[in-house]
């Protein structure tokens, strides 16, 4: 606490901040520059600008958190930014969380409002019972205009009078999908499903309020079957009933999910009433049951792109009830998924003026260029260096991994968990290699230098550099040891090049220049927590003054969110994927001496 | 063959018509007044006015019998009547037929004209594989609006490369329900259905061309749980399952016949698409295997009028593709079901100018009335006595059956099949009381007289009436002997009484006089066999000329076929359901003392 007001101080990035006695510590984290989520913009709504109460004072609990966080949440001292105000020096942690599914899961996207209008309706019926004056049916005495199928309509004469015939209808589209004893038009939940090929998040959501109640996240089930979506599809082909294994362990991951959050929530299950999915075209096809094998070929086609629906049922999936709804948003092409369309929904990059670019990076790295309205996508495979998963000792964002690297007179190596370092993630893997060629201790074709360093490289960096019978390496701890190989550069070095490579076409496509770009957006789990200056120092990204770069989180599950919420926002995905100019690289001519280009380690200027 | 020309002859009424040659035999039976199916209007489109040539020479066979007879109907003799004409004086066999199920199910309406428009559209797809220019999904390359399940956009991708990307889709409503390999556009078939308490038929229809291709009936399966709709809704509530039970067995039923029309047109299962329902409120709800507990208990109310639909395999049915879709036309009311709306469509009585009523007699006796453009409707229980069951030697209309009794100085007892009489059908009873009460040898109150016949009661009805241990009877045959009960004539005297007590109230209630009665139509397989003139000498119609009376066949039977037919003629049904104002008899005052003053059986004025 000083005259100027008080400190505060976020964790785990150290950034503190010097603000006003009375100012939120949302408005402290924006000022610090500090990523915080707040789809409401800090109304006390949305419950997503959660932290953990490290150290210090502040404001009273407010009603706004009583009903957003769950208790277990409360006991371990979170509270919403919006909500508090610092009373004295304070020391807040904004993650990353305890797992990266769960810091995966939270993730959001920053502020983004639309209207409440869900596929779902409820509505009371208070009914006259039936008379001799009044013999109408019992269904037709409901008023709906919806479908009514067999097996529910069969079981309404029983409810009616069970219910003295005070009912709630649930209507999905134009189907009444359930009947319920008395008034429950309050109780109205959704589930966002984002089907990440490593990483499947969902999002309980409240549709009578627009409200996400809980998320969570878990490592997609049908990982065991390959890192990356060929070898799904691989598997599928390879294999009898591949298919049928693999849409039955992704069906799993989401029931696992989904129970875990109505259990956190205390939802019932029989109130949930949709499900929607985004994922990459692959996923999709999976989760359906449906053959993705052409897509694994040329000329890639998938079977389907447009948007899917139907009943939970026919998915198998055990964790709502089998009359839900569910809707998959449009896929755009074999590489380019719903999960990219979730990613335009969520940062609403189609409406912004100028020329701006998102990049989801992942085992795919799916980008979208929105250049004054003309939009264009592709996808470029970079292989599953991100998820660790061809990285000596690579490991996904978990507590003991290496997630950041600063490399002066002493080596700065943050591990999650603050316990000891159990292998690097990828967020490490491209801090360490940013800081390697900033440093020239590897020369343009990725090579470790073991010798001819510049003279201005830093002691604690040369005696890290250790070569020995299993090759050069570079070691970022000790006891047990953790370190980059020279193969794990040459990795990064081709996925980094696959996904410059994309920029570059889509650029060309659209005829500007890197120069114009108006601001990058770094969507997904992963792209979120990456360094923009490492990812420039790598090269990955074109030239851009780094406060250009924003990380937009989960976009894509933000965007299944929104698109279930709303049917509008789902009309506008429909549209929105049907717009877009899809780039197919592999059918394209530039890409392979576009790939070559980039494959160059080089110092970047001003670096 | 005289001067005048040819002479035919109508089997088994034994109607007798000289036409000049050259006219054909459809023309001449209706220069005769011989009830003939004829939906085309005699241009060989419809295949109904088939006969069998009993004797004598006519014209050659023609290419439109060629396509509408089936070979084992060429093989005994049926010709179109519409395509021949007498070479020489001739016999036709117009029916009964060889089973009483047979004649129902090929029972029409006359000529009935509307637009083939039905809901399922197939469409001949010739498309471009995909290519690295062309990566349109497969589904999207359709061009399709329709609703695609997971299901079937499954097994797309195989199907489109099996077929070269040339196929056939098939759209019900907005749903596509199969894919085909190449252009099948040419074979669309539904089933029409009417789901009688005793008799269920269906009509195996063409629906690209329009045309019924076969029908068939069989006994509803469920007769074994009772006669009536009553005992059938008893069993449902005092069987653990017998709802279920009941839907099991009527849907056996429709299967059987389902299974024989396809056999008999080698119509493969696959191409049928759509089924529609017609029956009784009672009928529908089991077929749908929803409780009709509340039709039976004061307010009466069912669950459902209006129309419903699914897909075959929620009901169970096995003969037609899972896919394809159901739909029942809808109920007006627990006891006025989608059979008499389906009468309603196929006699277009809400179109008639002045005031016209429709009886359908059966179980239940349904009424509609049209006066002057407001239509009425109401039900009655007449009990089983029509169909012969709560009569000690009732039997359907079965070869054995009396179905004609005329009664002079001879007795004229017409047996079906011409075999020696083992009971009594339904008309042969009503002919039987007629007579009885014509000649004055029943009372008033309906008692079989023992003596004081009048004095010009013929030997051969004297002879007739039998006395001993076992009561007072009309012998209508001997060795066996086939006798009609003081019983018998008591239960026909309820029915009677029901059905006339009803057709009071409903002129009552539009506050129209018998008098004003442009026509009588009278619907159903068992009122187009009666005669008129019995009906009126029992009192059971209004006194109305008997030209005035028309027998309109299966009407419901054509209703369910016209709604399968054409979305406009659906859209009709669903339109007069809504706006018949249905008059509930359990509820009126009226009732009792109308069905009391109706019990009286009367000479009949100008009889």
């Amino acid at each position: 606490m000083t005259d100027e007001g008080v400190r505060v101080t976020f964790r785990p990035s150290g950034t503190e901040i010097a603000v006003p006695l009375g100012t939120s510590l949302l408005e402290a984290a924006r000022r610090a520059g500090v990523q915080v989520e707040a789809v409401c913009g800090g109304q006390g709504i949305c419950g997503k600008c959660a932290a953990r109460l490290a150290g210090g004072r502040v404001t009273e609990a407010t009603a706004a958190e009583e009903e957003l966080l769950t208790p277990r949440q409360r006991e371990a001292g979170y509270v919403l930014l919006c909500q508090r105000q610092a009373l004295d020096d304070v020391e807040l942690d904004t993650g990353p969380g305890e797992t990266a599914g769960d810091r995966h899961a939270k993730d959001y996207c920053g502020e983004t409002a639309f209207a409440v209008d869900p596929f779902v309706r409820k509505t009371f019926h208070r009914l006259d019972p039936p008379s001799l004056t009044d013999q109408r049916a019992d269904l037709d005495r409901l008023g709906l205009a919806a479908r009514v199928d067999v097996e529910l309509a069969g079981r309404l004469p029983t409810l009616l009078r069970q219910a003295a015939f005070q009912v709630t209808s649930v209507v999905a589209d134009d189907t009444l999908i359930a009947m319920e004893e008395g008034d429950t038009t309050g109780e109205a939940f959704g589930v966002a499903v984002d089907v990440g090929t490593t990483t499947v998040a969902a999002y309980l959501t409240d549709l009578a309020r627009g409200r996400v109640l809980a998320s969570g996240s878990a490592a997609n089930g049908q990982a065991a079957y390959g890192a990356d979506v060929i070898t799904r599809i691989t598997h599928t082909m390879e294999t009898p009933d591949g298919l049928t294994q693999l849409q039955k362990l992704v069906r799993r991951t989401v029931d696992e999910i989904v129970v875990r959050l109505l259990a956190e929530t205390g939802v019932p299950s029989d109130r949930v009433y949709m499900v929607t999915f985004v994922g990459n075209t692959v996923m999709t096809h999976l989760l359906l049951g449906i053959t993705p094998r052409h897509i694994a070929a040329t000329p890639f086609s998938p079977v389907f792109c447009r948007p899917m629906q139907g009943r939970c049922a026919e998915l198998g999936l055990e964790s709502v009830p089998g009359r839900a709804v569910w809707r998959t948003l449009p896929n755009v092409a074999g590489f380019v998924g719903a999960d990219t369309v979730g990613v335009m929904l969520a940062t609403g990059i189609h409406d912004r003026p100028g020329v701006w670019l998102a990049v989801d990076i992942g085992t795919n790295g799916e980008m979208v260029l929105n250049c004054h309205g003309r939009i264009y996508t592709c996808s470029t495979a970079a292989g599953p260096v991100f998820e660790g998963a061809s990285v000596r000792q690579g490991m996904r964002a978990e507590p003991g991994a290496v997630y950041r690297v600063r490399l002066g007179e002493k080596a700065d190596i943050g591990v999650i968990g603050d316990t000891a370092a159990r292998g690097i993630c990828g967020s490490g893997l491209i801090d360490a290699v940013a800081e390697l060629v900033r440093l020239e201790a590897v020369n343009k074709n990725g090579r470790l230098k073991k010798t001819d360093l510049p003279p201005g490289c830093p002691a604690a960096v040369r005696e890290r550099i250790v070569t020995d019978g299993t090759g050069t390496r570079f070691v970022l701890a000790r006891d047990p040891e953790v370190a980059l190989t020279q193969g794990d550069i040459s990795q990064l070095q081709l996925a980094k090049a696959a996904i410059r490579a994309g920029i570059g076409i889509l650029l060309a496509e659209a005829g500007v220049g890197a120069s114009e770009l108006d601001g990058i957006l770094l969507a997904g789990a992963f792209g979120s927590n990456l360094d923009p200056v490492s990812l420039l120092g790598i090269g990955m990204l074109p030239p851009i003054d780094p406060a250009r770069i924003r990380a937009v989180g989960n976009a894509a599950g933000v965007g299944a969110i929104m698109a279930l919420l709303s049917r509008e926002q789902f009309a506008l995905a429909v549209d929105l994927a049907r717009r877009v100019r899809h780039v197919e690289l592999s059918a394209d001519r530039r890409f392979n001496s576009e790939f070559a280009h980039w494959l160059v380690l080089e110092k970047q200027p001003g670096f």
